[in-house]
């Protein structure tokens, strides 16, 4: 577990430095986003259970993981254009780690069912979206097909498997990889969720929708 | 008290969703963004006021509601956008009701006068703060005349009765139906606030970069 | 400190004021902006440390230096712009303050060190983050050279000192001014931290998001 979470700080914090370089942020701003993006969703999951000050703010190991992939972010931005669909598997490496253990912890501190579910998946996402609204975006997870949805069958899954007494590794990795491989064949085959119909007094092309890595 | 809660999730579900739908965004995205509108409110209250986890977060039949909303929204929106009048008058609801249920809970807890009144206003305007923000909007409470103003009466008007011993149902719906009522007004009636005068040296419709003075 | 901190709630407030000015919001926008800018960090400070409610909810001087500092910056915006450098330097004043001011509170509340560190800083510049996200702006601490590190280093002297047995007045009004003097600095030398190298597959010079629905 400990190893994906530094994979999901990594990716999520390539992707928040990659949304900085697009946004030609200066390389202050780009180590800001990565940080938040990575860190940010673990913060505001303490927030939600209380947990004073959030454990992210003392975590060395990651804070210097996320500022390091900010870096590699700004320096080797080309390369990682081209190597983009390494990245989005990372993306959803992290968001299959971070909502099976928030859910843990959060069953650790009490909360389990509703809870749990929920406050894994917030913070799933959350690192993401506090990156797409600093960086004037739109979050993806409002935009983009079917990414909140792993990371929520994900949080019920692990909180079945703790009512059922079935956490193990074993079960734990098949989770990670459940919402993993869900969200890659998303993205492989655009899976695509029904939009509304197109109002007649529609909205001019407005600039807002974000477009994230 | 109960039945406007819900009455206010509903409606501001069904704001969050129409922005969702305006935006084109998809069904996901719609009922998130009608979620975080219904429930977002709740969640910063109870942050602010130390109640772990928010009390939202476990409140099935909130969720359903806004769900079910979402759902409306995005089913129903060449319709819903014809009884658009509806709509805001059930928005001005649901400001009002949580604009009292929340003072009446921050003083419950402890932190009645200008913490409850505070709380209470905070609580009423956020989710629709959060709607907006995520949806790549600038939140209404900033840019529509007479919104916040309602509910911070509404609030006041609470933490007095409190104080006087005379909060009873009579008086609390009329608090309710207090800022309801401002509220429509101020729409029935365009009720303007003084705004800035032209700057001389005005900013073009900027992009992103933020000036700090 | 008492004094340093109203004079960086006035300067924040004021700055808030100014960016609601140039949106052209109304006098209650104008209004809610200087006092989220003046007092937004403060209560996410106290948000991360687990006080419960956040303080400036019931600091009604603050409340008022915000309201008078939010009203100036509607009525003399004119002037104001005029005296900009005063502003940025009472800006920066503000961010002096807040962050020693705030990594102290973290100190005493048995949190020294990173947590301190990180504390202080996200204080410094929350309030600014907020303003900026609220008026559909990328925050400023994103764009803008050499805003956060000035705070970042004020921060980490103060928990220098603390450690060292060494805060006392001249200490800690010489971090102020450390934080001061090199954000003013910054602004006057147009100190350039690295940009990314642009990007062939650019993003046109995508305009923030949109305006009220």
């Amino acid at each position: 577990m400990e190893l994906l979470n530094f994979v999901g700080v990594f990716a999520f914090a390539v992707s928040g430095g990659l949304v900085g370089v697009r946004r030609r942020f200066d390389v202050f701003g780009i180590l800001v986003l990565a940080l938040v993006t990575a860190l940010g969703g673990g913060v505001i999951r303490d927030l939600l259970l209380g947990i004073d000050p959030p454990s992210n703010l003392s975590n060395v190991p990651f804070m210097l993981t996320a500022i390091v992939a900010g870096l590699i972010a700004f320096r080797f931005s080309g390369s990682l254009d081209r190597i983009r669909k390494l990245i989005l598997i990372a993306d959803a490496a992290g968001l299959g780690a971070f909502a099976v253990s928030a859910t843990m912890l959060a069953i650790r501190h009490g909360h389990p069912g509703i809870e749990a579910i929920l406050v894994g998946t917030i913070t799933a996402i959350g690192g993401g979206m506090m990156r797409d609204v600093l960086a004037g975006l739109v979050p993806s997870v409002l935009t983009q097909d079917v990414y909140a949805l792993p990371a929520l069958l994900g949080c019920a899954g692990t909180d079945l498997c703790v009512r059922m007494g079935v956490l193990n590794p074993i079960t734990l990795w098949t989770l990670v990889v459940l919402v993993l491989g869900l969200r890659v064949l998303a993205l492989r085959f655009h899976w695509q969720v029904p939009k509304p119909r197109r109002l007649t007094r529609d909205e001019p092309n407005r600039p807002g929708p974000g477009s994230a890595p």
